[in-house]
């Protein structure tokens, strides 16, 4: 069974806890608002695509509750987290069906079914990319459970792995949340794709000693000039790929790219909690006099990336900005 | 006091145990020479500078106990790692002693002031690098734990601040074992010098925020043409700092400088632990399908080096070889 990160059945939202993966699997029923704003909040579902339609089923559970309008109740799940530009774009999407009067469960479940849908299409147009190119490193966590279904980053991998190459996945452990080593590593594990977890520190080693034939990674928001952000230490990997001459792809579904900014400069990155540097499951690792720095993302320019792998093909940075006016034109 | 990571008193060697802190400063004592390997191999102590005076000391053990030859007992140590040239270095230079008949107890000690006056040299050399760029980055530990007393990176950062400077330091956590978290910050605090522990991915976003003004790290060998092993997670810091245009500089006391080699290219890389990267203090992180990879350094080649910081001064990486000559010549 393909893994699925939330779901909605009966006027409540249903979301795997990933703060709990891979050690468990829980399932957490929501039916208010607040519920699902602290569920993206704490990290207990993420990944840009996926918070997305948590945020566009939340709108449902705050229009069930009758005591939001349409534009607090967008403005509560839109405040969760700054960087990913879905956020808004899932809210906004049953905010404008709340206003006028229509069906907020179908607008939401018509997002969503877009999102997967798209997700699909990522991976129809990225497969050939690694058809020959079967050693991939990825970072952080763009599979299924951050996009709903199928994934960005890993949809092309799952479709080339169909279509016989022979995927082996680099997963970066992407410290201080270990998205990758908790969360990629159990959706590789579960379909029995070939990995290994590397501490991020390691992921320079691979790309320069020739063990390493492409990068692909999700997005939080990418400007109209091709500039992104994504999970921390993403920059640095886009660097590392560049200067080993190793293709980087940054696989997103059309509501992460952010059109009305034009570079990456202004895009808001989050700082979280210095407690998830400091401490691991509840030990303190550095010492008490110690304080950290925990910035959740970081800004990439476009000229590290080779290409974006889109629900419509893929496209180069310096088409990007012409294959975003013909979409916003209804042409693509 | 200073910090001091081993010492030899009454045939004994005591170390602190490097796994513990910062949670708990636990010495331990020991008269054998499989003890003082174990201590290097287990990283209870580590740092290549550190595990050379180690090794110098694990061969007086050895020669105490009467049942190694001094060509196995360096061979033991040896052994124990391969990467770091000061392990070579160390056990030779008691080795000689111990095999002409000579004080093998002299021969280790005198090693140790070696490294230690060493160390302060490149602290006095290093200094002024820093009086003007106070915001420097460092990866793992290369400071006092790491090389008996003050440090390599960490000596020019004491140094610069004894004389005023007002030096802050960014810490890389250094994942997989947290030698930075741990060990660096534990060093830090202790002599309240301002600094912030950093996940090794955010290093990238500072660098590229202009919140870096340089970089320094130790290293572990050396080769002639100055390509040079650090703990894993190096490589991607230096393709970055040069990347930004922020100096990076790496710290060694001669011991560290492998004349033997030409290029980086043949420096073994060590290769630990699975473990050390799918769990985290004790608790299993990764699926339990799931292996993972753990190289323990990389080689960044020379031309990402703006300077070496050595005893003698300040070298640049194309100064290197004539430097290195000068000195086997003896007029150094």
């Amino acid at each position: 069974m393909p893994v699925r990160a939330l779901w909605f059945d009966h006027g409540a939202l249903f979301i795997i806890d990933q703060r709990r993966l891979p050690a468990r699997t829980v399932v957490r029923r929501m039916t208010r608002l607040t519920e699902a704003a602290e569920a993206i909040r704490t990290l207990a579902v993420r990944g840009a695509p996926a918070i997305g339609v948590a945020a566009a089923y939340g709108m449902v559970l705050g229009h069930h509750e009758g005591r939001y309008s349409p534009g607090r109740a967008a403005r509560l799940l839109r405040a969760t987290r700054p960087t990913a530009v879905d956020l808004s774009v899932g809210s906004e999407v049953v905010r404008r069906a709340w206003a006028s009067g229509g069906d907020v469960e179908a607008a939401a479940d018509a997002y969503r079914r877009e999102i997967v849908e798209e997700c699909h299409r990522i991976g129809l147009a990225g497969a050939p990319l690694f058809a020959h190119a079967p050693r991939v490193l990825t970072h952080c966590n763009a599979g299924a459970l951050a996009t709903v279904e199928w994934g960005t980053a890993l949809a092309p991998l799952r479709v080339a792995r169909e279509r016989g190459a022979r995927i082996f996945v680099w997963v970066d452990e992407t410290r201080p949340l270990l998205q990758g080593s908790r969360l990629t590593a159990w959706e590789l594990a579960r379909e029995r794709i070939p990995h290994a977890v590397i501490a991020d520190n390691a992921a320079g080693h691979y790309l320069s000693t020739g063990q390493v034939d492409a990068v692909i990674v999700g997005a939080d928001r990418i400007a109209r000039n091709g500039d992104f952000a994504n999970k921390i230490g993403t920059y640095e990997k886009a660097v590392v790929a560049k200067e080993n001459g190793i293709p980087f792809y940054v696989a997103a579904p059309w509501s992460t790219f952010d059109g009305g900014r034009r570079t990456g400069r202004s895009i808001p990155v989050e700082e979280r909690s210095e407690e998830e540097v400091l401490s691991f499951a509840g030990t303190r690792v550095s010492p008490e006099r110690s304080h950290a720095r925990n910035p959740a993302f970081d800004v990439t320019p476009f000229r590290f990336v080779t290409a974006f792998v889109t629900p419509s093909g893929v496209v180069r940075p310096t088409a990007l900005e012409r294959a975003l006016e013909r979409r916003l034109a209804g042409r693509s």
